[in-house]
């Protein structure tokens, strides 16, 4: 059983903001604007193919196979492999530059904008993902997410969940990294920002992998917090 | 003269905004914390001497003289060599530091945070400053200003004028350099910018150096928009 040294709550600056999955419902979003623009796809399929190449193309860059890339051309480079599969091997270039931006447009988990606003009364809410500035940029734009800073692997050339990235937050803020919490909806990020000792605070998203795909929420120990949503983070911060 | 190639202002994607000077008042925010720390000492001249050791400092590490360096430490620097000038040698540590945070707390122009506003519902706005991350998203935080993304000559290892800062905002948001304008109230700045593709808008401020020393804002040719604060460059950009 872990026991992390941890500072007193009062001390955290900086909640950093896993995005996908976290603060944005990419599976309901990619569903949502696949059924508009090619209706006889599988999106559920779809969605949970495209983002299953997401780890293994950052593996690649990470371990040296791929040179530095930015997570809109990993997710082109997927797209264009799995359009056979589901039948748009046909898609033009315009068509499917499109689709890549969906990424740009996914749509916030309906607590998200209240949540944030909240807590950034009282902390620096930043974004921490391995999505690059442009499309975090355009994300929170498009949701009405009011971060105060958009950080990312790109600004650090290092994908979560090397140290790198989680401690380049700390040095951005110039704090030690106990007083920066990681705000995610996966565990294996929490644990690779609690290796470095930042809090960490877990958000149940029951339905990241779609409605068909409930997905175990329940609390593991070595958490700081372990949330509902952002509005309920906000409760236990007292914001 | 110069006819540089212009966008149509409709394509326009991207403001980037110069920050100390343009968008919050460097001078005045210092000359007020100094009348209400050490009021014994000449804020005007204290503003004007720390100010100018920023442009040294910045091509000492740009000539390779000094390693990289964010802006926190070369104020700090400066502040160090200036203030036995200024009968203030006995200063610890803890004032020190005190100290150069003001650069955090710089109040913004009375236009700035309304101006954003506006211009964020029809285009991107971001910071492009010398300034630090750290920096640049406390001085957000501290004036209500609502950037969609803070860039900093910090994300791409290179101070303005530097092409690599202009081009690099370029970058981030996957668009032309005519598709980003910068907004500047320094005409140096904007050439850089100009010279790299961008466009560019002229803010007058005249007060920047203090009320003692008016700065000459009258227009200069190149500049794609000149105006007189950030209300009347949304009105020129019909927002």
């Amino acid at each position: 059983m872990e026991h992390p040294p941890q500072a007193p709550l009062g001390d955290t600056k900086v909640l950093a903001f896993d995005v996908f999955g976290t603060v944005v419902d990419w599976h309901g979003s990619i569903l949502r604007e696949m059924a508009r623009l090619h209706p006889g796809v599988n999106g559920d399929a779809f969605a949970t193919a495209w983002r299953a190449g997401y780890r293994p193309a950052m593996q690649r860059v990470m371990s040296g196979k791929l040179g530095w890339a930015l997570i809109d051309d990993l997710h082109r480079m997927i797209l264009d492999a799995i359009l056979p599969r589901f039948g748009l091997a046909h898609l033009g270039e315009d068509e499917r530059r499109h689709l890549n931006k969906v990424w740009h447009r996914l749509d916030p988990w309906p607590d998200a904008a209240e949540g944030l606003a909240r807590l950034k009364q009282r902390f620096i809410v930043c974004t921490l993902s391995n999505g690059n500035l442009g499309l975090l940029t355009e994300l929170a734009k498009h949701g009405g997410l009011p971060f105060d800073c958009i950080l990312s692997a790109e600004v650090f050339k290092a994908y979560k969940p090397d140290a790198a990235a989680y401690l380049g937050v700390a040095k951005v803020f110039a704090v030690p990294p106990e007083q920066v919490m990681l705000v995610a909806a996966h565990h294996d990020d929490l644990a690779g920002a609690r290796a470095c000792g930042l809090q960490t605070a877990y958000i149940e998203r029951p339905w990241e992998f779609g409605r068909a795909h409930p997905k175990d929420v329940s609390p593991k120990p070595g958490n700081t917090l372990h949330a509902r949503d952002f509005l309920h983070l906000a409760d236990q911060l007292g914001c």
